[in-house]
């Protein structure tokens, strides 16, 4: 497996190089990321290439037995390209240039700046393309990231009328489907469509969709660009990988991860400006949404989180015990390697409170001796472990296109696309019930059970999938305001849930928005929630059950006679519907039912306990994570005994797990 | 009476346009208001006119017997007029241009927007103007609304320039009396002035409020020249229009509305972003405001919030029974007509979530059966009913330029003008006392009791009318910060209330703002308010009488010798000074108080339960309104037998009103 | 002593003139500043002076014995120059323009403006150069007010290249020293280094200081242009001041006044938009700051404010007692003069609630009698008092680039250089003990203790300093983020507190950012702390005790050894580090305990009564000064009987003071 560490050699004295490899090889790591931002190192004017300093630096971690992950440069476009070539800046919605000074600032539809990258990168390919030491590429870094995904120059309005051109080829077949009719926006020439840059309102909803995807596949082109260069020169061996930001951007991850040989993650719990980590269930999220970009294929995290993090902001400082956890979290849900984010804080630049294995004082300490524990315990075990399958019962769908009409408009102003994902993915991960982030392509029939959150903006063919999946006996968990738009982001005709009524079996003729501050009462009043009572935030379908049994209703007093949660047989599946934002420990009883019904393998734990199964031929594996950092607790381990992968400790019956403890156990099994 | 609906029949297939139609003629309304968007449909490219869709669509609902209002749709400049002519474009406070993309994105000083704004209302004029279905027109659509009031860019400031040149006709002139002397900023060509685009701190006050003058009379000019262009070719039986929001717009309604037959209104009680709809007495201001801008003529509500409304965010959901009571209290207090927006909520644009009376999915639920409900109920009466005046007792002073005065200054934090003035007009709107709100051209003597709230920005003429009112029996109740300000923005170098302060009795030496959280606290020590206390927040007058009585002083442990709240004995008449934005409960009890001095009628009602009285040669008409989402309530009725307009039904004594119940009771006139 | 007002002859009618004066002399006045914005009243359109008003101004304040101090009008360039010269006005950091239309619209870093300052000030300079009447000059107004510190055009950008080249001769240094090699920012032309304008993230914080500093030199630059063209030509006994302000800007006052003869300053304890005045200490801190501007020389409050303050917003009403209070606090801590600001309220323009010793009415009342008061209080002793010395037995190190540094990367959420400075400055100021704001170039060898808040940015030199003066016997007290940056804002290499570490005989290995509503605890363990507890905002240091004693620990359950006070012996002298944002009460205890240790003469008073003590070879001074705003307290005197200055009054022992009252004793010395 392999283990390393995001290492910046042009940013230290060349004295000091033997001292950190030294150090890296007593931590016991195997692989060093370095370049992604070393563009004018490597051409420090424009085609004049010195590779020396890069050279010499893979030389050294050569010596040391280390592999190799190069970045290309193209996040940081040097100070002497943008003089030259300053339309590569990208522009804001205001439509004000973003200026040189930090990163990320050139808009992916500059051709000149496709050329300047091209160059580049074939230089780069060109010279380490059969490096012996250099295992793979990590092209740019974090696309789209700090509002990068975004730009409204006039390069990019250019860019977008193309690419609708190519997509709908009339101008008719444009205003037919975007509703142009609407405020007089038809347009009578490509050439008049905007960006959507600041109006005094707000812009067609289906213009602000379709600007979206162009930004997604702007970047996909420019990625595929990098990847067809670097194909050109480098060896069948070497990787092509790139690290994904998955915080709701315009992007499309997996669709860009199929021209990448694998995908990478920077996984950050905290960063800066944050009190604390996120949830258990968020971070996971990630790992599983990680997992499913290339649909099960395992993943790096290129860039691991190994101290407090910020720029002019520091978030909250991780406590002993944290690296480890989230760590062995990461592999557990599908990291197959791990490098932490950065060998040594950064005395200069931005980064300078970006924190690192080592601080600015280069000298190993706790964190040091964290991530030496971490590498130390898994090299008994980690090559089998990651090869191990991740069982899924499980699918939960999660689609770019429908945060991004989520963005556009929220509805209620607590709204938020992966908050609310959160609020039906989280009690199937506090059940510890196994699953896969899925999209619309996937095989259904895989999953027990499919959970489909705030599916706003319907695919037809996904529609289809669903049905056939629950009249063949699937179940299904739809949230409020499911289907209510078609892929044009144009509502429906039909009466809600749209293409998914006859499913569901509801209508719903009455719906809320309920702002900050606002909510209302649901009452279980059958089934598993029955005798519960939640409160219910964000949104409120008032439902009208057709074929449905009610399993929730309204305590509002004028629409207490509808329904809140619903359940219908369909073929011969279920369908769930949860028409409000009701709380965690209802769902979390209407989750376990629904497992229960489905004879689905799921384990109750204490809150903050995550509890990850895996599976080889040779053996079973359950990772034990405790998120509390406050108390240690009890598990019930399953049947029979385990050993701890690490030391070799046997554990039958309950396990004590320390406050922010993490570790793997195994059991063999029998051939 | 008319009802109608807001259609835009260019949005729908013409294969449905009889159903709906049909629905339309079903639900009982007579008028449909179509075409105030329909810029790039009737227009396609320049100069190339095609209404054939128009024309069908008036020849449709005129099958249905129904009359038709015609929009003019210069609210919505298409995108080939924005490609062509781009400087018809406004600007916002940092010059940035405001973009193609949504709506009112033209700044109606442009001399080219001003000619091809003639140019289509003509040819609409002249296709329209005769067409027997066609009853009227409504100029373009919410002037001034979403930011359009200010427009900040080289046309505009040369337009500013041209009018100060006319208003003032020499810099002396203007210098004098905007005190440019000030900070240097004497100005010695006319083409040194700018429009108050972003400076480091903050602009000249009297250029500011000159500024709003200048852009409420660009409007009137912008609107006359559509009113005039119409009158050219449409008949004399067609009457012109427009649809007002007075919401604080640098716009005078008034003087607009001279060049306009009637005015019109679009009722909103809750929109998008909105948890809960505004208070009832926030909705009478308003009606009471369109009853007063031309001198208590009948206005149209053009547009009649018929379901939860909203862009990307959507606002508080009615409940049942909401619709009529805001259609009967629009209709008390002065609307003739009732236009419902809109009739089926749009699939595509911008205006995805304003929902309608039909849903999405264009079929009649519970909205169309309660405007069924609220047409039938009125067929009865309406006619007669809205024939009846309306007596009113209570002249309540509101002046845009008041407001725009207000907003350059607000002085503290927690000051709104709409929201003083509220907490003057609330506590008769509370005890169910009538009244008009007027400006300074009124004639004072009909009126028992004259309000002046936040009266800051004062006009002499104004003061003296008030003087005469007073001195011959009048009753005045002032509030804090009275006299502040001239005509110019200038204050006064008489003490406080300055021109007023004869007639106020007292004199102010120190008056202080209250922030956020900050409050003062006043205690009744004399009349109706004697042993009655209140917190103070906004604003302290610490008041010296002169000739005026004390009725409540400060409890403040620096100015507890001060006066609150004043009542002076002037000529014949009364004149009361509230010196601090006391709470509803005490200013309730004053204003009793004075009614009971005044003779006015009033009648005390449960909270959110409004009375509104009307009375033509036959009959008395009393409509009952709860505003109460919750309970209903008990209403004590005026002596005699009153009938429900609608039922029947007969009441005498108390009638119980349901929660959100409204009705019209009835008692002829004996001849 | 020189008491006066602040008057603008030119905003008012020459026939008010003589009453104004005449109430000047009846309070007792012997200064007036005038012409600070009267340039366009000076020269109204270009070359063409015209000085009649102001030569009529002086003569008239001359007719009544005042002396006269000019302004030089540079804050306001007119209309005519902006519209000539529009390359005059400064850009925000979006850059956008920042237009005509309040004051400070220009760049100093205009060659233009330049050359037309330089032309206007040597007219004014050349007439009034030798006018008896004139004893001074205040060159501009309140440099970098209001943003303008900072600006961003073209003009300004070129500007700082030619100052970075100045600096650093070669790119190669500013490159090495900067870091541009982080992010491939590295620099091959002196063109290609931006001013720091909008980015997708943040700037390099090198380029970031160095913004800052030039900024503040070009201001000195600016301001040296300006004295030396006054000093060609105006008399040896007229000074050159200007008045400055204090709240972090990017401005360097010790080093412009050393341009100047003295500083003044703009004493505004509360103003627009503030709810409360700001605390005595926070007042105390801004005096203190003028005194070590100019190494302890005497300044002159050039505004001190006489009236509620604001702009659009008005702030907090100081009460009766507060402008005699605010005045005798600038007095006891060095001001040797008064100005009023300002004589009456502008009734025009943007400072129409600027309120000043008479109100808009121009009426004399009760300010006009508490600054009479004031006045008539000061004749018997003012002169003696202000030529005392001031004791001071405690260094405070507060220094701009600090501020900057700060600003730069505030780290945590709460963190605001002013605030903390205050966390560190305040508990000596409750204790009454008496000290000087240092910088680095001051001999430390005179304090018994020297306190050196946030010493995040330090300078190698002031370290040696600090290391000597311990070393021979002195007392530092440090806080959390001491000896982290060098002066390029480069992160030490050392372990923290980098080069402080031996002297506070600790290391810091673990650190946390605390935000907003987190906060740690903090408990005493030995010395004047223990027992005590505290919560720990902003900032946790978890220290490692080298050769230091442990005064507190956190109450952390992960970090619950570490310490967060110590204290370290450090050859003849102590060293206190005090690691965590914790609260005034425990701050006070271990200062009291410092203060005993270092035998420094200190008084505990109740919480907001001051005491100044003042010493001259006649008599000991001691001001009492009471800011409760409610309450009296008693005041236990130092031995001896002490008379009032003021009333001849005697005391002895415990003296009441009333709330909001101020007093100076004085003691007379045997000789």
């Amino acid at each position: 497996m392999y283990i390393g560490v995001d290492y910046y050699p042009e940013q230290w004295p060349r004295e000091r190089w033997d001292t950190d490899l030294k150090l890296m090889k007593e931590l016991g790591i195997n692989v060093v990321r370095i370049a992604e931002f070393g563009w004018s190192v490597m051409e420090p004017e424009e085609g004049a290439y010195d590779f020396s300093l890069i050279d010499d630096a893979i030389a050294a971690i050569e010596s040391y037995g280390f592999d190799v992950v190069l970045g290309t440069p193209t996040a940081t476009p040097p100070a002497w390209l943008i003089e030259k070539y300053p339309d590569v800046l990208p522009a804001d919605d205001h439509g004000n240039v973003i200026g040189f000074g930090a990163r990320r600032h050139y808009t992916v539809n500059s051709e000149v700046y496709q050329q300047l990258t091209k160059q580049i990168v074939e230089e780069m390919a060109k010279r380490y393309g059969s490096h012996p030491a250099v295992i793979g590429w990590q092209v740019d870094n974090e696309y789209g990231h700090e509002k990068s995904d975004r730009s409204y120059s006039e390069t990019d309005r250019k860019a977008f009328q193309s690419w609708l051109q190519e997509k709908y080829e009339s101008l008719d077949e444009l205003n037919e489907r975007w509703g142009t009719v609407f405020w007089s926006q038809t347009y009578t020439n490509w050439s008049q469509i905007p960006v959507p840059k600041k109006v005094y309102q707000e812009h067609n909803p289906s213009l602000l969709l379709d600007f979206d995807r162009f930004c997604a596949e702007a970047y996909n082109r420019y990625n595929r660009l990098q990847v067809e260069t670097l194909r050109k020169y480098i060896a069948d061996r070497q990787f092509i990988t790139h690290n994904f930001v998955y915080s709701g951007l315009s992007q499309d991850q997996k669709e860009m991860a199929k021209d990448l040989d694998f995908i990478s993650f920077d996984n950050y719990p905290v960063w800066g400006g944050l009190a604390d980590p996120i949830s258990p269930a968020a971070i996971a999220r990630q790992h599983d949404l990680c997992r499913g970009t290339k649909n099960g294929k395992g993943y790096w995290v290129m860039e691991e989180l190994s101290g407090a993090q910020g720029w002019s902001q520091i978030g909250y400082l991780p406590r002993p015990g944290h690296l480890k956890l989230w760590t062995y979290q990461a592999i557990s849900r599908g990291a197959e390697a791990i490098v932490y984010f950065r060998w040594r804080a950064a005395r200069y630049g931005t980064e300078q409170f970006c924190h690192g294995i080592l601080d600015h004082d280069g000298k190993p300490r706790r964190k040091y001796n964290e991530v030496k524990d971490v590498i130390t315990s898994l090299e008994g075990f980690a090559d089998q472990w990651i090869e191990s399958e991740i069982p899924a019962d499980v699918g939960f769908y999660h689609d770019p296109e429908n945060d991004w009409a989520w963005q556009i408009q929220p509805q209620s102003d607590q709204f938020n696309y992966i908050g609310e994902f959160l609020r039906f993915y989280e009690p199937a991960h506090s059940l510890n019930a196994q699953g896969n982030i899925i999209r619309d392509d996937e095989d259904l029939s895989r999953y027990k059970v499919v959970v489909v959150p705030v599916y706003f903006l319907t695919k037809k063919t996904f529609n289809d999938r669903l049905k056939d999946y629950v009249a063949n006996g699937g179940t299904v968990i739809f949230s409020y305001r499911t289907g209510v738009k078609d892929e044009d982001n144009i509502v429906t005709d039909q009466t809600l849930p749209g293409d998914l009524a006859g499913l569901a079996g509801i209508q719903v003729h009455e719906y809320e928005s309920l702002r900050g501050g606002k909510s209302g009462r649901v009452k279980g009043v059958a089934g598993a929630v029955e005798g519960l009572s939640s409160s219910a935030s964000v949104w409120c379908d008032y439902i009208e059950p057709e074929t449905a049994e009610v399993l929730a209703t309204y305590e509002d007093s004028w629409f207490q006679d509808r329904a809140a949660v619903t359940k219908n047989k369909y073929g011969e599946g279920t369908v769930y519907y949860v028409g409000a934002g009701i709380e965690s420990p209802m769902l979390q009883k209407l989750y376990a039912s629904i497992f229960e019904e489905t004879n689905l393998t799921y384990t109750e734990t204490a809150e903050n306990v995550e509890l990850v199964r895996r599976e080889s031929e040779e053996a079973s594996y359950l990772s034990v994570l405790n998120h509390d950092v406050e108390e240690g607790h009890e598990v019930a381990l399953p049947e029979g005994e385990w050993t701890d992968a690490a030391s070799g400790e046997k554990h039958t019956g309950v396990l004590e797990i320390p406050r922010l403890g993490s570790l793997v156990l195994e059991k063999r099994k029998q051939h």
